[in-house]
């Protein structure tokens, strides 16, 4: 069945399907703001943000191996970092515009972090399995956005970015 | 058959054995200040280093959570980002005062850590299972120091502990 927005009787869900999807792209952005931050650095364009259940970003981050000299400081960590010490990481969902690799995804599993929006897994396929394997929900928006930015960097700097996800160079 | 190591032909592999387990012993308890100088500042006594195949420790840490309220601050992370970025992971060891957590894990996973030396796995079992189907060699030494100093800490401040390893209070 076919449904259209603008139908006397819609969908009952339907508001709350747009809002849904309005506010991952919106809290994406959040996120992909993040990346561009880093980018404008000449660090590794990924960026994060922890979102709590009325929809406020409690915590925002970006990939800071570059900058900082520091090897764990990738987005989410960052993010996860600056968020500080929590009591109500259970309820919150973690945007983050690439995969997370396995250090990453330990550190949301750690802290039962039991959703996580993707905004995209083609540059790098992360550990989504085993985020769900774990009971997290996943969502990947695929986003050309964050493929574009990733695109761009590992194709002037493929070394650090070899460096990034453990590739020796 | 015993082995005397007086004997006038010993076990070839006799002081192989014996600088092996004196290096163990030696780079342990480099990791034991670490976690009692967090301990001194009223941090978790978990410490963590990272030792070359020269038998050169290359980073040292331990956790942070307390005094800088990060919360990515483990032992073994602390370490790490102290280590800098390398090129040498996969000929490092870590030795850390406590089996590591799986956000820790993630992290030696990433960068290939090929051999972990855990100073004891009672008080928290860790991961080692994750670590060892990953072919990372592990050895506990079961070190009555580490139990006691986690001991110690735990009876003072059990809710700390609880948080750090994502058991909200």
């Amino acid at each position: 069945m076919s449904f259209d927005p603008r139908s006397a009787s819609p969908d009952p869900n339907y508001h709350r399907y747009v809002s849904h999807h309005a506010n991952h792209a919106l809290m994406l952005s959040a996120a992909i703001k993040e990346a561009r931050a880093s980018f404008a650095n000449s660090g590794i364009p990924i960026g994060a943000v922890l979102v709590n259940s009325a929809g406020t970003i409690v915590g925002r981050g970006h990939n800071l191996r570059v900058q900082t000299g520091d090897p764990i400081a990738h987005g989410e960590m960052s993010c996860l970092r600056n968020a500080g010490r929590r009591r109500d990481y259970q309820s919150l969902t973690m945007y983050t515009t690439l995969a997370p690799c396995i250090m990453c995804t330990g550190a949301l599993l750690l802290y039962k972090i039991p959703r996580v929006v993707v905004g995209e897994s083609r540059t790098f396929p992360g550990e989504l399995d085993l985020l769900r394997a774990n009971g997290v929900e996943v969502n990947v928006l695929d986003a050309v956005e964050c493929i574009e930015l990733m695109r761009e960097f590992i194709g002037t700097h493929p070394d650090v970015w070899n460096e990034d996800i453990g590739i020796p160079s």
